[in-house]
């Protein structure tokens, strides 16, 4: 894939990879640019997410989701797409508009509704027998703190029920779930994870590029990293092979 | 417009509209990003500004006017080339580019440069007879701060002069006029001028997502909102819709 | 350029030109994005810099670098591709790959590695020997404040030395080197340098339009600004003019 030989350039396992995955939020891309996308980050880019409700108002969707499938890329709908239908009660209607698209990835999430673990894993396990499954962790409500020991029961419970990953929230903003307000880390949260699950098996929400680069030194390049804005997929591959200045030393030999 | 059957999703009256309007500001696109923008956002878009001097250097512009033209697409320029060419005696010349170029909006404005009260009304007396005036209160200045008073006043002088609607100024940034520095809103500014001046009569520039929020959860899914980018436009639509986690249960029955 | 005649709009020398230089950085715009920047914004640029290791990864490549020389727009790769080879003791492979490519510029930097000034002046005197050489001063880590006398020294050697011009790092946000982590402006360390270097000769990194704003009031509309994203090259030409609220009566006669 590089353009240039160059020594001491991590690996990457090709796709489809379990590990060193890349999810983009798409929230509204017109068709050409969504060509303009797969044109140049296709191979850096594992599945794309058409962020929250903005699949309901896209023009030509269907002709934008064949553009999509022509490249092999996985498309799914944002979890609060999921939870528009299941408050409305039109959680078949859902299921079938997927299996019309011909879509088989499907997020689960309670951002921003109310779910208890026993209703939320057993949608997940029902779901799961037609569905590649991914769950969300953590509120999009900046005020709902959830304790570290919660996170891993969670997790745990959601990956059980048929999960393929869990996804921790952290919205596009990146300034919720693991995140302080302000954007900082939530360090010891993520500790605390990572002690009891497979890192194989989160999908690290960092929209922001100082969080891309935290967990690319904690977790090591191939960490999963979603909800990357599609013109930021090129870059954050940069920083996954040390070729931009905040990761540039950290797959040299050391001296 | 939905893609899908969804219940509960509140009324948008049909363009053209004088309530739920959404004024988009463009910075300089090309005519293909032109193209792909209105691909995807023109049913969501009720009018499109050309940003303050932007149409000056714009190459091709008579080329990306006619596509607008083409669909349908209400364009004007900036306040602050109304400025340009009036604080150099040049309006005639304004007037005479407008017309050669069949743009019928004109906003009428005084953030960069001083005008009485009674200079700005007569203007705008005199250009409602050929042009569809919007004005614009509030300077970009963050170190004066109007008296809600006076904004109420000089509002209700430039709508009885003729203007269509009056703009509440917020700049591209979102952080003069309507907000504090740090994008938070005045809400008792607000609250005044709405106890005097009908709601549909204000166009509220509220380029940042916390702020069309903000204005969404006050005055409903159907106020006026400008300085929208292009690529904001469709997401703003779902907040609209109450298809986003930010006023997901807006539009719900309430149990 | 201008589509509309006004008064009292400040000179700018045509292209090719060594003073009121705008370099734009592109972080990986695929083909039909390259073509939309330069047909709007092509007459605004002097030069425009693949960022960092983008090249390495940017698919179809000497195809995109032939759109850019059909457009007589000069490219060079950013300084940390210099390091990367610089580090692994590839930089004869650079070159090459330079020459192979046609690319007749190149930018010799040491903000993610560490480099006497006897080492980088030699360097530069060696590539100004093949290559257009820009140098840029100051490093990318927050927390190494280089004073200024420093900065003054190493600019004036890598000047003697073969630079055409030098750069003041700011990186991609404008947080480091002439700015203080909160994107304000190290006023004193500008003064220090201007009063010692021609400021002709130097490209201030200003990606951000406070500090593009400020740059202009001290330096005039013909200062070289560099860093600018693409979409940003245009907005920027209005600043220069006085055709933006920023600017707006910089330039005007005074009463």
């Amino acid at each position: 894939m590089l353009n240039f030989h160059l020594k001491h350039i991590p690996f990457r396992p090709e796709k489809p990879r379990t590990e060193g995955v890349t999810m983009v939020i798409d929230k509204g891309m017109s068709i050409r640019e969504t060509e303009d996308f797969l044109s140049t980050s296709a191979d850096y880019v594992d599945i794309v997410k058409l962020g929250w409700g903005t699949s309901v108002l896209t023009p030509k969707l269907r002709e934008k989701l064949a553009i999509f499938a022509a490249h092999n890329m996985p498309v799914y709908f944002g979890g609060t797409l999921f939870e528009i239908f299941y408050v409305r009660k039109q959680l078949d209607d859902y299921c079938r508009i997927l299996e019309d698209l011909k879509i088989g990835h499907l997020e689960v999430s309670d951002g921003s509704m109310d779910m208890t673990t026993e209703e939320k894993t057993a949608v997940i396990r029902q779901l799961s027998k037609n569905f590649t499954v991914y769950s969300e962790v953590g509120s999009k409500d900046a005020t709902k703190i959830i304790a570290p020991y919660l996170w891993v029961e969670m997790m745990q419970a959601e990956l059980d029920a048929g999960s393929t990953k869990v996804i921790a929230e952290a919205r596009e903003t990146g300034t919720v779930g693991m995140f302080h307000a302000n954007g900082g880390v939530r360090s010891d949260l993520i500790d605390e994870i990572l002690h009891q699950i497979p890192a194989e098996k989160i999908l690290w929400e960092a929209p922001q590029k100082s969080q891309q680069v935290w967990f690319i030194q904690l977790l090591g390049h191939n960490v999963n990293l979603g909800n990357i804005p599609p013109n930021e997929a090129l870059p954050l591959e940069t920083l996954r092979l040390g070729l931009r200045g905040d990761t540039f030393d950290l797959f040299l030999p050391k001296e």
